[in-house]
């Protein structure tokens, strides 16, 4: 396998797509580059070559199969086991992280939930008992957590990424509207709709 | 002005970060491509590129003016009014983006809201009455709108969003987890955070 380092983000990003795609397939079945690209709208040449970092797992000719390749796939993404991760900030848009069920079958799974809120620390949300965001670094370090969720607003988020980075936290998905600065080593996920929406508002002419 | 077309997506999806960072600085003031870049993990040469698509706005030496390139870059975007935008799926997520303030504070409102559920249909949501998505043409026509917002579950989505394009509808944020397929000349900007866990996780090393 391919040193992880050495793989680009925007081709480790592709293979959670290819996966997604696999999975709407026969185990036993195979499938071609092409079949795959047209799937998603991404080229063969680019599907192979994104493979290939990781070894290939395709026969010439024949194209892959489906249940080994997603196999692979869950190996080197590392969704091959469950993940426990930690949710700060249970507002709206916290409460919807954490009751959504597309993170659970994925096995991503929010088990300890924060806020700074003091009308909001103690209640729950589902099973979870929503506790002190002063608690953090006891708990992942205790839980042995590796993933956090950032649903705060953006004056608090680089405050919440420090404290979770200096907890133990590696990957961290972020819905704060504000880049974060992390140490090397430590992943960030920028959810960023208003950039979509205000990337795609350019190219809307005339209105 | 460069051709609409002719700018890659990667280009037009940095203006916004451009945007943001600027908004933080004084009207009146002087920023260097160097000064941007550190504040956006970006390098200074890349910023000058993506600059000279529309221009430059930059003078050798002296840098950028804050306030004139903020309000070229909202030209640019189209952010220099206001965008009124139909939300379908009012679930968790749903009622998550309706209420978001970050939206509206830069002039993207959900003018309207709908869902298949009868036992939602009617209800309120803000100032919003929910609507019965079979309405959704009607509504989007009357209203000339061109921005759409898809929070239903992954098997949904395409539909809705076949709805919203013959409608009338140019540019698609769309948070369901499935990549849809739309006519040239309408824009999607996917919203997946299953694909930053995923990915994220690949880099996480003996956990």
């Amino acid at each position: 396998m391919a040193d992880r380092k050495k793989v680009p983000r925007i081709v480790v990003e592709r293979l959670p797509l290819y996966l997604r795609a696999l999975s709407t397939l026969e185990e036993g079945s195979l499938i071609t580059s092409q079949e795959l690209g047209e799937m998603l709208g991404i080229s063969s040449a680019q599907i192979r070559k994104d493979l290939s970092y990781f070894g290939g797992f395709g026969k010439q000719g024949t194209g892959y199969q489906v249940g080994f390749l997603r196999e692979k796939l869950r190996e080197i993404l590392r969704v091959d086991r469950e993940w426990g991760m930690v949710l700060v900030g249970v507002g709206d848009l916290g409460h919807a992280i954490a009751r959504y069920g597309g993170f659970k079958r994925e096995g991503f799974h929010v088990v300890a939930a924060f806020d700074d809120d003091p009308t909001k620390i103690g209640k729950k949300i589902g099973a979870l008992e929503i506790m002190d965001v002063a608690r953090l670094p006891e708990v992942v370090n205790r839980m042995g957590l590796r993933v956090g969720i950032i649903a705060v607003p953006a004056g608090n988020a680089q405050e919440v990424a420090t404290t979770m980075v200096t907890s133990g936290i590696k990957a961290i998905l972020n819905y704060a509207p504000v880049g974060l600065t992390v140490p090397e080593g430590v992943q960030v996920y920028q959810i960023d709709p208003l950039v979509g929406l205000q990337s795609m508002t350019h190219y809307l002419e005339g209105f």
